[in-house]
């Protein structure tokens, strides 16, 4: 159909892949710039591919020739050839053979890639906006005297710094850390004749990501930026190799701030596509931006499944394309994901044993995607990720990837169940209900709010549930008992009140403060001190979203009524002297 | 990377095409035999292409010198060269020049797709086996007495019967209908050469398909069948269109006996792989088999979506390279889909019309996703198809694609929420909880089921809803109020109770029952007679799953406070005497 539009890719890696594994199917046309064999190449065959390197002038050309718009997998890519292609254009032979200039536009534009291909140039770039970032000084060009540029980067941030290379590094390569004036000598040696500038120390708490993705008209002006959810980088050796989503421990409004600063970043640059902008989330909750990648990311793998109905591939696909639908809001269809790169191992063999455990780690509540990116292995060569999503807890995520190393992850759950109190005299009432949901395996929280004497806190708590993972909160408190319905108040989650028997009235008192609640706010009541129908109410509320917890209740019902049968075959088979013999 | 395993696919089309997407991700190696450009080859691109058609002896030898193992996306094959490769075995060229026989094994089995070949044959074979399936009989060769035979089938069956084709068609296509003994001539004439039979014509209620994942162990034993859910498949002038998961209407019972009866077939079948079976729900119950096709399938198009985890292009490749995880169950991600097949329309440019539409109908509750097959657009060829996953109701869902005529479809929703009462006395105080639903657009069902009157319809409908859709179950009763506790009993679903005040004890005596339930069986409950926060409390746990409810339960409590903050705005500006007025 090559009456379709064609987009251009220059580079045909595993993010060439991905974004011709979704083109596919949304009837979008690649034509690829890379070598053959490349892993785009094997997801996509027509006549308009181009053999050769992404980096050559001439082949670049012969690309956009061919296309209607190009757009980069890679941002290390001759921005001077972009820009002809765009401002002046390339050579086409028309049918009658006359040959005339066409101008391909390139998304994200040429002043974008240009722009982050100097890590500097780009930072400074962003200061300016009003971006956080981290302080930073240029180094004077090889042959100056870079050990006086060294020492003034010493005075001005102390030990450690950061050297780092300007262009041409990513994944934290190419950067040298200084630590006293013996390093000098090493680091102006290691880090060769290239461009260098110097970084202030930053100790990071964690490193985040967020994709963005940038829309604009045709006439070029910013129509909307729109971020996917926050998820946590973690680096090692200078390669990522896992992402989580959502980050672990993370508060939500610190994760709509670095939502909140990508956009703003975005929306300081130029073109339409998908953009990944990675931060560091230091000790005192600052957020500030290390570094941008204009393109789709490995921090965005996991959309593929998280977000399926618009992963950063189609995004950037639609967005070039000026396809993207006009409301569109990101909404991940799972609870959680973790992506895990593969990297090359000792054994050609490997991803062989990586689909194999991929498929045996499958079960009800967690499905493993595997992406093989059809590469020779080599030793820390990322050859393919997969992604687990959790439809429950991701407790059982074990994942055992061929790492460098060997390296087993137990992420610290989000909560699904808050159970709060007004005292921690009720505690001993909510003792058999949190049993319940240990035994459940429900992943919980156990916090005291009192109503009247923490109001503020109480509120705060609630505030806080009605942000974040939990499902269901429990609340338990007697006499006024205020808790629950306060509580109910604040959120719009299901609340279960439990009524806790105060010295007098027998708990009545406490029952209808909690059951009596006025129209408009409900509060799921259980029967006095029965927090053990709490915890099963919560269990069957969350048995709605995940099958996992519908079927252990339908388990502990069937071996409930399994033991009142046998008793009254025993009772009935004993007589009833004997059995109230044996109770005793 | 050529060391992996070489699946050779027969046939390129769609099918295939969807089966490549599968492949990549997963790192299945295809080599695929069919025309250059064919819709599979455009997603699969290697060196070890065949060019040339599936029936093709020759051409289908090189394929299997090439694999490891061959399979098809098409029962139109050579099953006599299948045969030959995989008992006596292909030439193949050894590096030292030598050539030797290579057994390729043939998934399904050259015998399955043999028998499938012939639809007279196939259901002779499922009906020897205690299959369901409508009466038929041979009619005379061509050059015999047809007419005769028509005549004897008509004595059998009466006006009208089913005239059909063996071999060589499918989708309803080679039919005729047999209405009276004018229709012979046409009928003989009409159906030309081809064998033929007769079959009862059967009143179907519906058309429902399982798809049938089917493992063998290395010897060639069976080890599973394993159903997928049921769907209901719409047919229009002889062409799939839709396909609805779950089918509209199909009590439990009868699907689970549809799995059956397909687990059943497919049992009797031989080799690995997904098999499709097509039935008929008739008027009466029944589910009779009415063909098979041994590979993926139009109906199971929308596990893609629904199965994410293990889609049916997936269980081919896992199952026929005997890699299908041990475990597995077939597990849906999604509660409801509507796959709507695109059909090329007049105008060669329809795929983008529908891609924009696909755009356009996505929003927070729903998903559309476009599936194009790189065809070019004929008149009602099969062009692509778009699924649509609904994640709260898809009561929205209008699909409106290019089929050879417009076609709007609302779909009945399975209800979310079910409403009882003791008593259709107790519906007063049911009613503004039941506006409630209304108003956030809820799908529910309203019955009544007396836990004293009528215990054991009670019973029945506990039963039914802890099969269904249903979410939440709101139950109302008043006096010895047992109806809640007694559903909660009987599902494990959350199961809200509304005390009724009765005539006497003020309502009392009706919250104890529901509320102080033993433990064990939970029962939420709310104030007396309070069935508007029973019908909040049922949106709040449905938005644990659906977010578009928990939005709208925020909404809902902002407007809420917002009122309130006007009236206390008015209070303090009017004074209380004018408010009080103004009230009256």
């Amino acid at each position: 159909m090559t009456t379709k539009p064609v987009i251009g890719l220059l580079g045909g890696g595993q993010l060439g892949r991905m974004l011709c594994e979704s083109a596919g199917p949304l009837g979008y046309q690649i034509a690829i710039l890379d070598e053959e064999n490349s892993p785009a190449k094997q997801a996509n065959h027509n006549d308009l591919h181009v053999t050769g390197s992404f980096k050559d002038p001439a082949k670049i050309k012969l690309l956009a020739s061919r296309s209607d718009v190009l757009t980069v997998e890679i941002e290390h890519v001759d921005t001077q050839v972009l820009e002809e292609i765009a401002t002046v254009g390339v050579d086409v032979t028309n049918a009658d053979g006359a040959v005339t200039k066409k101008k391909v536009p390139v998304h994200p534009d040429w002043k974008t890639i240009r722009l982050i291909q100097d890590k500097y140039e780009q930072k400074e770039y962003l200061g300016k906006k009003g971006i956080p970032i981290a302080e930073q000084m240029a180094i004077a060009d090889a042959g100056a005297d870079r050990k006086a540029s060294l020492q003034e980067a010493t005075t001005k941030y102390g030990f450690p710094y950061m050297l780092k290379g300007a262009k041409g590094s990513y994944d934290g390569r190419g950067n040298f850390k200084v630590r006293s004036p013996e390093d000098f000598e090493t680091a102006i040696q290691q880090m060769g004749d290239q461009p260098l500038y110097a970084e202030r120390w930053v100790p990071f708490e964690m490193e985040l990501a967020v994709m963005v993705v940038r829309t604009e008209d045709d006439a070029g002006k910013l129509q909307k930026v729109m971020p996917y959810p926050v998820v946590e980088t973690i680096h090692e050796d200078s390669v990522c190799t896992k992402v989580f989503f959502p980050p672990r421990n993370v508060a939500d409004d610190m994760q709509a701030r670095a939502q909140k600063i990508a956009c703003d970043v975005v929306s300081h640059l130029w073109g339409r596509g998908v953009f990944a902008v990675e931060m560091f989330l230091l000790k005192d909750g600052q957020v500030i931006v290390n570094e941008i990648a204009p393109r789709p990311h490995n921090s965005g793998h996991y959309t593929i499944e998280a977000v399926p109905q618009m992963s950063q591939y189609k995004a950037q696909l639609c967005a070039i394309m000026n396809d993207f639908p006009k409301d569109f809001e990101v909404v991940p269809r799972v609870p959680s994901a973790l992506m895990v790169n593969i990297l090359g191992g000792a054994k050609p063999t490997s991803h062989g044993e990586l689909a194999e455990l991929s498929r045996k780690l499958s079960n009800r509540s967690m499905d493993v995607y595997l992406h093989d990116y059809g590469k020779q292995s080599k030793p820390g060569r990322k050859i393919g990720h997969v992604t687990a999503i959790g439809y429950s807890s991701i407790s059982k995520l074990l994942v055992k990837p061929h790492l460098r190393g060997q390296h087993r992850y137990h992420p610290r759950l989000p909560p699904l169940v808050a159970v709060t109190m007004g005292s921690d005299s009720d505690l001993p009432v909510l003792t058999a209900g949190l049993k319940i949901l240990d035994q459940f395996n429900v992943p919980y929280e156990v916090r005291i709010t009192s109503a009247h004497r923490t109001p503020h806190h109480m509120m705060k708590f609630a505030a806080e549930m009605a942000q974040g993972g939990v499902k269901v909160i429990i609340a338990a408190a007697g006499g006024a008992a205020h808790l629950p319905g306060m509580v109910a108040s604040e959120v719009h989650l299901p609340v279960i009140g439990v009524p806790v028997k105060a010295s007098v009235l027998d708990g009545v008192d406490s029952l209808y403060s909690i059951v009596q609640m006025p129209r408009g706010i409900p509060c799921a009541t259980v029967g006095i001190g029965n927090s053990t129908n709490a915890a099963l109410l919560a269990i069957r509320i969350l048995g709605t979203t995940y099958p996992e917890y519908a079927a252990q209740m339908k388990a502990y019902q069937t071996k409930m009524k399994d033991e009142v049968l046998e008793k009254d075959l025993k009772l009935s088979s004993d007589g009833w002297q004997k059995y109230l013999e044996a109770k005793k």
